[in-house]
């Protein structure tokens, strides 16, 4: 008969210790503050590891209603509210497993058979960042979509299009807004991929080396939705390569929303002009009555950096650590979740506030028309009279530097000054040089023509 | 008739300007001195670029010929190192182009017709790129084949596997070989992803906002083999992801080597001793004779760095840039090419020091005897016997303290005195505490038996 | 007669906004969920601040005495936690402000005369680094002195020093511990030097321009016990390179916790076996009952990333921001404050840790008398004879090879053999080939010889 | 009699090695290729070494004389470009020892004695950075003077002073260029710091325990002019703190460029328009004529990435390494080389670019006058007149609404609209809606008025 008799031990573990784990100990290694999180995912993997564990032979069928039930129950508890964590008990594997036993004795003490914390939390932590993965997803596209809608609304709009920050050519509002969609569909694709490498079934593979229990890891695997099992069980318990993957990826995001903050931030600004903030996405200042500030955009710049951190920290905590498990990879939970946190947070902020943003069209429309942005189009349109391209890009240069010193446009220049230049001008040289012009001629796949803008919205809306 | 006749300007863009560049100017912003590297890619494009403007009716017949000859020429004075590249010229597309010209003149002026240097580059890193994808796949599949050889042969041996560096439970050599497999499949499928977002034409976007010449970038993209065209000007010559991710993608690479060469530096040490290094891989010291260090796997830990440096170098470069294009991205390039010759050169050197590494099966075996082992195994024999897991898990912790306090092995302790802890204990426990037998009784897909140790050779052999 | 009559906003800084802040914004800017923690530091400058403005006539001493009765008393809610943390209030300036107004009328609407957030924020976060550095200056030194009485004890004792994890020459272990001494004294030196950058005052800077009411910044600055005022107003709302500069000394700290970890986890590894750590710092395993694992070494060698990760953070935060404030910054609190605690906690509990580790002298004895540890000295023996060090060294490596062979040590080697290699070789050759007489021998300033190791522990006692 | 008949060995170290070092890890492990910069530093310390090893008898004089005068010979020919460089001798010290016995015979195998490559590096690297420390204060102080004459020149401009890149209040363009001399002078007092724990002396600690020989390191740290002796020879070999100091000093420096980098490419941008950079600090487009590009300003801005990465990258290196001296610490020279050319390059282009700026003063003070930029005076002047400051801020906020629904600016709303927002106003307020007014008021320590402008450039002139 087996021995049941012996009184619990405070620790889930101390069979072998002489002395009780130090206070500040318990403190500086209790993961339950923030892991706590993964309760759903724990209790999910625990129950389809039950029934699989019933399917075999290795449970009865009335362990597995007991532990099924009582862990549904604990569940219930948890997403009320009522549960009480408890950091002595380290971790939420123990916290739940503990609370199991309590609740339906030895069943609850058979839970762990054949398992390890080192395969149940790398469960855990792939199941969370699937959901993450898909929540995220649906976030990018539905960014995506509302980027579609106002390049529809303004393909007629346009703006200077910079490059070192000066005046380069006329684009399409709508155009650039295409842009920024084309950066978040790249981001739901690397993360489809990444989601390929996360779904992968660690359970099974125990501390490290799998168990000599009769188990089978293809019933897990289908009740839990993994794609496949991972079939080395060294590799399954050290890898965090998915974690470290999805935090690129969510660098990547969060370098787009940056570089759209920074646009903002611009077009925002007194000399820009180009858009106006809802107030209801912008703040104001304790001391300067007239502010209303982009402090959306900005604390999503600033936001780049925190989430760039995070990545930093995953390689750093990988770098060395020998196989398999070491206590290290506690440290991956805090970046991760803040990842997945910041990323969705930003995402659910900034969208609302670029579909809501007033694009101000005159004032676009005029800052296009200054710095000689149809330089470009007199260079072309010199080629097409047959200059080769070097030399047309000289006559400009000089045309531009002409235009300066007198202090007016390109298109303000007497012909005759121009043909001064050179006699390949002529007077329809006038026709190229508006910034309609320019913006209508660019009208291939790719290029800023308005048409092009709004065959691009028609194909994402089609497609 | 066109304007042929001035003198060309010593830049290529300097018709506006005033003054001359400063030579500390000239020399801060040149490029030249390390994207020459690029020349081979710059080439293949312009060539593809002239076609199409041939194909188009931009450019003739007789000047796309003299295009593609001279550019071929010009790429055979580069890879016979005679090519003088011109600081003063900035970069290597001003470099080639102005060669070009002194060679067949006007038609050399007409390449750049309907292109930029923006869209240029773009296309230069990305065909550049795809090439080293394809040959880092190639070495790490190369690497990964050389693990399995050396897992097939070891497939017996027993090492201990460790977590937290404490002997945990014993594992197959070639288990292990595996897990490091694992790894570099993954990272090979990770670049197999990266290609597909690399492989994108941002040809035809020209400066920024396409072009209005009647170009057709879609003979291009199938001259330069491109997956598809990006199909926003935009976004096609701002784009930096894909550098990026393939950045993300080698400091995976790297941190996996890093793991490994902890472990290589650790089994080369004295107290482990489970591996022995070939001479031809190792150094000795300069002032200690009997010296024989793991150099190798010491440098490739610490060029894990190096790469995890750039990655975060690429990120703080593009983190807060408005589009289009900004000069900061020519600090890309040298992160980028590091990269690529760190992940390429370190995989070349390390993959044949492991195939060559002896491997000291006694010195091994005896390691994984020690620190109770096969403690696992005889919580999992109290499991069979009816014990609740948590309740054996107890039981084997305080057969452990009676062990260490007499020192001496699991197996070593007296039947009865392990029978006064549990009654479940029987005479045929002995079974289960060998080494061997705990190893071979984990057998299932991903446990560490030596038949599935084998089986996952012959699958990978097969697949 | 002053307006007073209007109702209060429901933000103190929306007079000229038509709609109220969206909820998911007012979510996603609020701070006081992290800032609440600057409340002493806040409350200490408000109080300093109305003690300047009542001297320099600006309040009456009725209004300084209500503001400083005022805002004791919430400092006392605070502390006793019964304060209430309003979110809709964004940070904790506005809350405590806001509390004062409520609490003591139209004194406290005149609490911010002459002052913005800008700088008050500023003054705040130096206020609590001030406070942290001081703190973690006492706990570097703690740990220093627990290395010191470690040192003293273990002057005697022998272990191998190594380069590339070889066994290199043997050490006294007391010299190791003076040598993570030494680093802490740096890390403890460093942040000395960061503090004198700390320690200066923003207040007075107002938004980023200062103020025209006849401020006396002098009083505030000795009532704050600053070492001087900064003298940029610009300047003093926008830098934030002490909080980076503090990171930097922290990455230090934790590299050099995370070096100490790495060596700790391999001398508490089996193969190693040169300490035992004492069980109430260590944690088991949920599944492996023999398990004792070095946990708090492992997370602090974790933790590092988390470090190096934060600094990261702010680096790529402050990077490309213009003057003066944005809001940017806010997002500089969260990884500062981590850094801190992260930091004071690594150190509180490892210092106890190494304190109390056994060192088993004979494992380390025994591993140091390996590896021809002494085969430098036998190098530097010859060169006592007149061999060049050179041809030395090249002498020595044949002995070495020859040993090997043989299987057995140096000083196992017939004399004759040795001769055969070098006739400089005679019998006192002994002498210098055991691990004691190596130690001895290294008797200099910063040389391992026990005598040496004693000589600074008294310097060090004495200084 | 010596044994000095042996040919030499290949390698220096190879006496005990079986097979010659891999074609492929000799080309992986060399360094000579980026550490032969060290050589002027390695010969200074060899010849220090010399010199010491003859004053306590281990050399005889004409030893000295022939390895110094061999060292100086040697110094010679690597500065005329003569000295062939080998990388089968790996390093520089490798090379110039080897070169140096070539020529001088016995007397140069005898250098090494009671040395270490460990020391020797360390050595070199900390004699390396301190010229370069003391070369980069050179070029901080350097620009803080340039910024004093443009802030001299500029205190009477008028620009807008920016929070959340909205006009905030007006300031002087001097006090500006002040607020950027504060981030240079506070680089360069960090650096002075770090100078202090890079100038000490690791030589004697030969491989990591020090050495048998009667050396007397005091002589060597007076030669080299180093402040102190590293007192612990295990520390001194492992100790790269000082470069990872560096580094981040070096980081913030390049925040600080960077920070500078993006005001001067807004103020250059057409919008802002508040500088014009000289054409010959700028460069000019390939395909856009009319471009002028402020590419200085946008590398620097790049290469903070690059430096940051650097950073990182050595954090990542020394993480966990045991002690004492690992492989891995190759890796630090190249980050480290590129971080201090960068830092130097960096700052002597941009010093001289800042210095010739053209402000335009017109456009700024125009800019000034927007946005509502003397709103906080308007709020100081009701709290003069009595008016609490919440209070007051919320009636110059409807007042802001007000002059927004009207179009206006501030100084233009009729006296009775703004009393009937509140009767403390009366017609004396239109003397502080002025922008000059506003700047002068702000006349305390570090405010913005001219003549505290004027008042600082004094100070740091006769200071």
């Amino acid at each position: 008969m087996p021995d049941t008799n012996t009184p619990p031990p405070a620790k889930l573990w101390d069979g072998r210790f002489d002395e009780a784990t130090d206070p500040l100990v318990e403190a500086f290694t209790e993961s339950v503050s923030f892991d706590a999180r993964l309760a759903p995912y724990d209790i999910q993997g625990s129950i389809a590891h039950a029934t699989m564990l019933g399917r075999v032979g290795i449970l009865s069928a009335e362990e597995v209603t007991a532990i099924t039930d009582g862990l549904n129950a604990i569940a219930g508890e948890i997403s009320a509210g009522d549960f009480v964590w408890k950091p002595a008990l380290e971790d939420v594997h123990m916290n739940i497993e503990q609370a199991l036993t309590d609740r339906i004795g030895d069943a609850g003490k058979k839970l762990h058979t054949a398992r390890s914390r080192n395969d149940q939390v790398a469960t855990d932590i792939r199941l969370f960042l699937r959901d993450a993965v898909d929540q995220t997803i649906a976030a990018l596209n539905s960014f995506a979509d509302t980027l579609l809608d106002v390049a529809e609304r303004e393909a007629d709009t346009i703006v200077p299009g910079h490059t070192h920050l000066q005046v380069a050519q006329p684009v399409s509002f709508g155009h650039h807004m295409l842009a920024w969609r084309a950066m978040l569909l790249r981001d739901a694709e690397r993360l489809a991929d990444c989601r390929k490498r996360i779904n992968r079934m660690p359970l099974g593979s125990a501390a490290l080396a799998g168990t000599p229990h009769p188990i089978d890891r293809s019933i897990t695997c289908d009740l839990l939705g993994f794609d496949s099992i991972i079939d080395n069980s060294l590799d399954a318990v050290s890898d965090r390569d998915f974690a470290i993957e999805f935090c690129s990826a969510a660098s990547l995001i969060m370098v787009h929303l940056s570089r759209m903050s920074e646009e903002l931030i611009l077009w925002a600004s007194a000399p820009f002009g180009f858009v106006e903030l809802p107030d209801r996405f912008c703040t104001g200042s304790s001391i300067m009555p007239q502010k209303k500030n982009p402090d959306i955009a900005e604390l999503v710049r600033g936001k780049s950096g925190r989430v760039i951190g995070s990545l930093q920290s995953l390689l750093v905590i990988m770098k060395g650590q020998p196989l398999a498990y070491n206590r290290d990879n506690q440290e991956d939970k805090e970046p991760l979740f803040d990842t997945v946190d910041t990323v969705l947070r930003s995402l659910h902020v900034f969208a609302p506030m670029v579909g809501a943003m007033a694009v101000k069209r005159e004032r676009c429309l005029a800052a296009a028309a200054q710095g000689f942005s149809t330089a470009t189009d007199l260079a072309d349109y010199l080629v097409i009279k047959g200059v080769p391209f070097r030399d047309a890009h000289s006559i400009v240069g000089r045309c531009v530097r002409l235009a300066t010193d007198r202090g007016c446009d390109l298109a303000e220049l007497p012909l005759t000054e121009m043909q001064a230049i050179s006699d390949a001008i002529s007077d329809d040289v006038f026709d190229v040089l508006t910034v309609e012009g320019s913006v209508a001629a660019r009208d291939h796949i790719g290029g800023t023509a308005p048409a092009q803008v709004r065959a691009a919205v028609q194909r994402a809306r089609s497609g």
